[in-house]
């Protein structure tokens, strides 16, 4: 198991999550190219490739792929938002991209616990998280409320809890 | 407007979609290499990034970050799934992913019409669209239940209808 996080954040177990817990990420500054880039590979549609060709859409201009908001959202969580013991393992949720994102936009996301479901095998809960990620305007371009499983932690650690 | 596709496939609108209508999309063979690429830019975790590690965890082996699944089954609905006049826009939706994908996989996804609602402006609907992402075993390794916003026929084309 990998008992630690990307940068050295102490692990965080099932038995330190309760609802209404909440954890802020680091921002991120989307570049155009990159934006461009994911999309080429993706999600091909004139809207995301293409500013002239945006202009004339639904969206007015440029947007990005509600799955490079989702990806970079998902890298923000991972390196700087949620340091679950074990990894950030998704079993699904729900998701929505209430605006669209732009070039230029700066992301952060703000998640909060909203449920803690133990399994039936006892070592390791189904927990609730949703996820906002937001703009440099505080506005919500996509909310992911996901189930995430998360592991109690081991039975050798519990005489010795980590400070 | 962009009243086309990718591919010179004739673009459907609103009117040609009804509960039950079905879409399959081509294959796609996931590469090692790509896979730990995504996951190294947007999900840096060790069961993505190295065999190793991975065979470690709870996975058993290595496997694709679900925004991995998610990004191609994109690919594969806009390339080739669901030719909708402006594009496939999504507002949200359900996902799941019942079971990982790994490398060497062979992708397609199957999609089908759940429900068309009207929208008060009335040139457009939200289309419920039901799409399952099946490995070369015909399992299921994501479920994206979206709600997609599809035009209907420009009223200067009702007179002519394309054939």
């Amino acid at each position: 198991m990998t008992n630690g996080t990307l940068d050295g954040r102490k692990p965080i177990y099932l038995e330190e999550l309760a609802p209404g817990r909440r954890f802020t990420t680091q921002r991120y500054a989307l570049d155009e190219a990159d934006l461009i880039s994911f999309a080429a590979q993706f999600d091909p549609q004139p809207f995301h490739l293409d500013a002239e060709a945006a202009r004339q859409s639904v969206f007015g201009g440029l947007v990005a792929s509600g799955w490079y908001t989702a990806a970079i959202t998902m890298r923000l969580l991972v390196t700087s938002g949620l340091p679950i013991a074990d990894g950030i393992v998704g079993l699904g949720g729900e998701i929505s991209w209430p605006r669209p994102t732009r070039a230029g936009d700066v992301l952060h996301v703000d998640s909060e616990v909203l449920d803690v479901k133990p399994t039936r095998r006892g070592d390791r809960a189904v927990v609730t998280l949703r996820s906002e990620t937001r703009n440099q305007r505080d506005e919500a371009v996509q909310i992911f409320t996901a189930k995430l499983l998360v592991p109690s932690r081991p039975m050798s650690d519990s005489g010795s809890p980590a400070s």
